[in-house]
């Protein structure tokens, strides 16, 4: 899988340490268009002078939207190709797409980290084909920061890449994360757990009961077993592990509770005169609500188990949700997750 | 599957067209003891005088309980044993549990409904056993009431009786839940829905999209093909239908977040004392939701593609969630619900 391990690993290790960082970010495949992409590039660079951005894009309209202001340390690819059929993964990764470019400057080490808000699968299997999968690892999985009641954030994974799994995949992905929750998240021991319908060892599928066992001989990580998805959102874990079909589930159902939630409140206030006064009183507690739930921050999934810093947006992303995606490249990289990952994973880096 | 169909059919239908209904009511098995059950039985006999209660319990402790106040139409059944040991299903089914004697109180005929709050897999494992599947279905399956953001409800199956599923499982559970919905919510073309990770019929797992293409040629069903959990509390759909194992992650995740929302809605309120004057004035909106969204509605999952009249209640149910069960019943029982189930199936009942 990972050919020329030794070389490339010592490309990648120089360029974390070095202190100038490229990002690599395809702005095609947003469905409000380039806007939001453009406005959160500026806001970026602004602040973080040791970064530049390679924007994948069309340079025209990118001229036109920065005129004058065109920030420092940004470049620009011309490039307005999406997958002609995202159907067609195969055909799909030929195709001279920004998000195959965009991949290409990480797979080259033109770039070190990449972000896309393009179709999910097909970057996922453009991203494991030219990047390539970490030695040892068997599947690649979605992994968004999701916001807890605390204010604390967990990983969740695997969100919709691999609907069907084996117990080492679950295995694989859980210390994949327990890295990354160290580096990002400053955790020095993560609390990681199996996602499953029942806490007690003897419920859920053959598959995760399978997995429960073997990561409880996992000394190296701090596992405290089965969780229920109701406790999610009240932050009983730092990683929060499960194949990619009931993620998805459960990440859907929990956006789409707390938005329910929310319209219907708002809809209850507005009823009556009195009650719009009192949301106007108590409306510093729903902004403080807001704040912590922020699904923005969901926007963003890291593409785990692949030998580069990839990162994924959602396809409707605002300014925010770009944002905060670049921040969290910013997190990585300064904080070299690539090399921690290995380090945890016993991958040889020389 | 099912034994003596004619005789056994013609005798259901007698009860359900007779005016005084049974209930068999096992009450042992709450986390929370024996007396919300028994405030739930007065408060619903008390309104319902067409009807009976067989109490299955401690019988010294239901008759100190009611005192001098016993309700009318109430029968009690000395029995307090609950299963030894949960995980061992074979064990318990038999043992002279109360849960067993409640079941075969309906599997004979001394009864037209049967509700318990005791261990879901042994009871969902005993229904099948003692009053056995309908004549094609080939499992049972929990089929909650779940509530919406527009006041409507809709039944989401199945939640966590099968982990696994073949297509034809999840045709047969459609069939039967648009019976249930059609009857119990008088939608006349219920909007039957498959749950899937996305809403293009490309996506999903190989058995939900065989399902998929199978479910669009039963022409009798309003089938609008698939739909996303995050849209599942909007109303999208009346039937939702899914395997166990991924509505038992969607049940548990709608109900978390819903709790954890408010949780920290409310913790944010008490920070500050002009925001606690806001929710007193706003708190007919607090209201309107809680009542809208309340899960106590949920507590109650009916088991669907049993021969009889068969419904669970939550382990923690309150008086409010045990009253809302015996409502669901009456509901089921006032409108025929099984000759109906069988019409729809296409089953003799002669």
């Amino acid at each position: 899988m990972v050919l020329n391990l030794t070389t490339t690993s010592l490309l990648v290790l120089n360029k974390i340490r070095s202190k100038m960082y490229k990002i690599a970010f395809d702005i095609n495949g947003n469905d409000n268009g380039i806007n939001s992409a453009l406005a959160a590039t500026k806001l970026f660079l602004k602040t973080n002078k040791n970064y530049a951005i390679i924007l994948v894009g069309p340079k025209a309209e990118i001229e036109k939207y920065y005129g004058k202001n065109m920030p420092e340390n940004l470049e620009i690819i011309d490039n307005s190709s999406v997958p002609s059929d995202v159907k067609n993964i195969r055909q799909s990764l030929r195709e001279n797409t920004s998000m195959n470019v965009a991949l290409d400057l990480v797979a080259n080490k033109k770039a070190d980290a990449v972000l896309s808000s393009g179709d999910s699968g097909t970057y996922l299997a453009a991203a494991t084909f030219k990047v390539k999968r970490l030695e040892g690892i068997s599947r690649a999985a979605f992994m968004p920061l999701m916001p807890t009641i605390t204010g604390r954030k967990f990983l969740l994974l695997d969100v919709g890449a691999n609907l069907e799994t084996t117990s080492d995949y679950l295995v694989e992905w859980t210390k994949i994360a327990n890295s990354f929750d160290r580096v990002l998240l400053k955790n020095l021991a993560p609390r990681c757990a199996l996602i499953n319908i029942g806490t007690e060892d003897y419920k859920g599928t053959e598959l995760i009961k399978e997995a429960n066992n073997k990561l409880k001989e996992q000394h190296q990580l701090n596992y405290i077993g089965f969780q229920e998805p109701r406790d999610l959102l009240n932050g009983v874990c730092d990683v929060a592990v499960i194949d990619g079909y009931g993620g998805n589930l459960i990440l859907k159902s929990l956006e789409g509770a707390i938005l329910s939630f929310k319209n219907l409140l708002t809809s209850k206030i507005k009823l009556k005169p009195i009650r719009k006064l009192g949301y106007l009183l108590a409306r510093g507690a729903f902004k403080d609500v807001a704040e912590t739930l922020d699904y923005r921050n969901v926007g963003a999934a890291w593409i785990a188990g692949v030998n580069g810093v990839v990162i994924k947006s959602h396809g409707s992303s605002d300014e925010k949700a770009y944002y905060g995606a670049l921040n969290q490249i910013k997190l990585a990289l300064d904080n070299h997750i690539l090399s921690e990952v290995k380090k945890d994973l016993n991958i040889n880096e020389e």
